[in-house]
């Protein structure tokens, strides 16, 4: 038997640096998604083939190379197999359309469809909360001490609302108007020092950083009344609102600042930095009869313009035989 | 008798738009100036020339032409004179090195000048409020209703906060060390369009911009410690956040991102917009050695360059002859 599973890919859109320091931030999943096949072996050991990566690495229990991309995705279906009590083999062939170490949960929506795919091999029962904690575990592996962001929507969809230590909403609104462009500033992105280069600025300056962080709590929290009302272009101007408080804190650059306002120009309804900044995406929310401008608008300055839309259906897994 | 007499420009530091709204502001005068020459003619009217428009006008008291623009300036020179209780006639004669209408307080300077100038001719005997109240008589024709910036920074010289309804303040500290370098963006500013344009967003989300213009506030009073201790590459840090704060409320756009990222890459200790925004100039912050490489950095996206420092004399006047 064959099981194939999958999983959307995420962006924020609003609230990212903020979030670090308790304020709420908003993700949602994209159509992009991370596909796994699993197929049972006859013996003990996790075989784990990436189509993108190019790479194929086995892992025998007790000898696992941990410096192998794919090892915390072995970590991960270990960790569901081990809580049902199972020892198998098994063979998981990955491929994805979600870009590599983009800010786009690639690592995540991979290990949320793995799990997915693992357990319905075996029919072991997971719910999606015991899906996105494997996936989870996963990420500590890849990001230390990740938010959760990427594995909740990577498991649930939709758009989601949330809050370090208080957990994650799930926001009402259907959103078929709605396209990210996503555009690649070929800067590489290091989220990294970036988070502690706002710390370090925040730390220095308390009582400006103190209402400026208010001040993005409140915009994700409008930005999710935006959301759930439909009204797409109050969330634009909220994105260009969170951008201006993105440069604020010292993550944008030259680079971005082009990008974004090309978009704008072009009739984005709202773009800004997507992630840590210093590099990587920016994001442009528009209506369908825009993509085409946006795009042209990019294309001369960015070599990966992705377009995608929000994508509502979380981890899906089926039979293939 | 001659008289002559000079008042510098300025250029706002920190807190545009958020001053409107009763946030403090620090503006500095520049060591560009306006010169008036003051002479006495033997009839009643006044008579003005001015060398940058290229343009005379005679007032006859009755037939003033009011859509002059040199109309402001007669309009406060006969204030002052109607205060003593004169009626003369008198030349003023009008050369100024401060660019018109590019946000640095040109029109305020002439009314400086020209107010000192004829005080000193006829003997009047005026404070510098009273050339400074002069000169803001002026600018309500000019500007509407000025919040009274232009004309205090040009009257005392050297950096001043300054809050709606509270009043001004001169910052201490010796400011040897810094340049000030102003790069026309070539895009029209419409300061009128723009207050109104950040009040309506300001109106609109009440709940985000209410701590991001206490943010401003903080930072505009942090600017005035930085400036008291001199220390300058605070400043420029504050200068940053404070142009984030400006995106973030809808006034910046490619072209000015441009110039400012390039100013910091070059090694300026902060830039960013100054004034209304949407166009006009951007100002950058930097010490002596950095000012040859900010210049050129700039040089190849701004037709209009222009390296100022902090002036701390204010208006003056001395007999010609």
């Amino acid at each position: 038997m064959k099981v194939k599973a999958s999983a959307p890919g995420k962006t924020i859109l609003v609230g990212e640096h903020f979030v670090v320091e308790n304020e709420p931030a908003i993700a949602t999943a994209i159509n992009l998604r991370a596909y796994v096949v699993a197929e049972e072996r006859n013996d003990n050991v996790v075989e784990i083939i990436s189509d993108n990566l190019n790479l194929r690495e086995v892992f025998m229990e007790g000898s696992e190379n941990r410096n192998s991309p794919l090892y915390p995705i072995h970590h991960a279906v270990r960790y569901i197999m081990e809580r049902a009590g199972l020892s198998k083999g098994i063979v998981l062939r990955i491929s994805s359309e979600i870009p590599v170490a983009a800010g786009m949960g690639s690592s995540a929506a991979t290990a949320v469809a793995a799990v997915a795919a693992v357990s319905r091999l075996f029919g072991v029962k997971v719910t999606k909360d015991d899906i996105s904690r494997a996936a989870y575990i996963a990420e500590t592996i890849v990001h230390g001490k990740p938010s959760g962001i990427d594995n909740t929507v990577s498991t649930y969809g939709g758009v989601i609302a949330f809050r370090k230590n208080e957990g994650f909403i799930r926001l009402k609104g259907n959103f078929t108007t709605a396209f990210l462009i996503l555009a690649d500033s070929g800067i590489h992105r290091n989220t990294g020092s970036m988070v502690k280069k706002v710390l370090k600025l925040k730390k220095k300056y308390p009582n400006i950083m103190e209402p400026l962080y208010h001040a993005a709590g409140r915009l994700a929290i409008e930005a999710g009344k935006a959301i759930e009302m439909e009204d797409l272009e109050k969330l634009g101007e909220l994105m260009n609102i969170n951008h201006g408080l993105l440069s604020a804190i010292g993550v944008s650059n030259q680079k971005l600042e082009e990008l974004i306002y090309r978009a704008r120009s072009a009739g984005a309804l709202g773009s800004k930095i997507t992630g840590a900044g210093g590099g990587g995406f920016i994001i442009a929310l528009c209506t369908g009869e825009r993509v085409e401008e946006v795009k042209n608008a990019l294309k001369d300055v960015s070599k990966r313009i992705i377009v995608t839309r929000i994508e509502n259906e979380g981890v899906r897994a089926e039979d293939l035989d």
